[in-house]
């Protein structure tokens, strides 16, 4: 219980950046959380699967779907300090339609939607947190749909560069491309076109 | 307050849905609602001004961009029954980026983000609600955003078609184009092959 307690400090910082949460209120969020640790390249989620919502405490996961020619399309990456699920799934708790895997060794915290509808009850501040950070998710989704119409792909690439910066740098063309919506080769083209 | 009350009825029956509303609650929620007439053509938000939140009584609205070209792309429809702002603005009370207008003579209820979250402190169950409806507008949009990357034109016109049934036959062929991010001429080829 210490260690969950522990772990899940940065979980409990993010909270307090949005409400107020008090050390009685952080055990018995604690009480209802695990941890998990996925290799590079391990899954989180398989599709099919029921998903649960899980908070990083170390390194970067990812989200995707796969079409019915086997492309991946990715919805979400989740560095550290960010949330990752199938939200349908996690809500409905009906088979999961993504799969959810590690891009570097990573460890999470997990919260079932059951833990998380009875802490809703006991604990009314971690149900501000979580409105609020759906609401932030929201304007983000917003932001990428419209972008998905408005812009060019070189125009979402540089988008995406100032967005995630510390992304940029550490994950594979490949992955940074299927986000975008654009071929690895088209990606590459409009790299070394910006020098 | 008894006009207003009478009015916000459809709102309180789609939180009542969600939690439990007790009349007390309504009445201080709908002490903080007003309405709004807006004609068929005419704005609720132009870019640039501060939104608030929009509940939809009567008619049909949407929310749109516009590129720097002068196109526009459809972020969303809001139907009776169905929120409409520009989620942004009305969060940080920035200016919105979005434009909302009306489709058909409408009729809202408007609830500033001051309000709304003066109300969250003194009806939890509000608070409740707006986590819901956001949990599940997250939904839909990571639905939207895989569908544009997974989907051809005809599959997201054919889901768009199963989605929302009763927009099909009352919105112009432009408008379901301009949502779907196509042009309206390739719309219309993929209805007449259709038959």
């Amino acid at each position: 219980m210490d260690d969950i307690l522990q772990k899940a400090r940065p979980l409990f910082e993010g909270i307090k950046r949005h409400t107020t949460l008090t050390p009685e209120c952080e055990k018995k969020i604690a009480a209802h959380l695990t941890t998990k640790v996925i290799r590079r390249r391990q899954y989180l989620l398989h599709e099919g699967q029921v998903a649960r919502a899980a908070f990083v405490l170390k390194g970067c996961l990812r989200s995707y779907s796969i079409d019915e020619n086997g492309f991946e399309h990715i919805l979400q990456f989740a560095p550290v300090n960010w949330w990752i699920t199938d939200l349908y799934s996690h809500i409905s708790q009906k088979p999961s339609s993504l799969n959810i895997d590690a891009l570097e060794d990573s460890e999470v915290v997990l919260l079932s939607r059951k833990d998380q509808l009875d802490l809703f009850d006991e604990v009314p501040a971690l149900e501000r947190y979580f409105r609020i950070i759906s609401e932030n998710s929201l304007i983000n989704n917003h932001r990428r749909l419209i972008d998905k119409m408005a812009l060019t792909a070189k125009e979402r690439y540089l988008k995406f560069c100032t967005t995630y910066p510390s992304l940029i740098n550490t994950l594979p063309q490949k992955q940074i491309a299927s986000y975008i919506g654009i071929t690895p080769e088209f990606l590459s083209k409009i790299r070394s076109e910006r020098g």
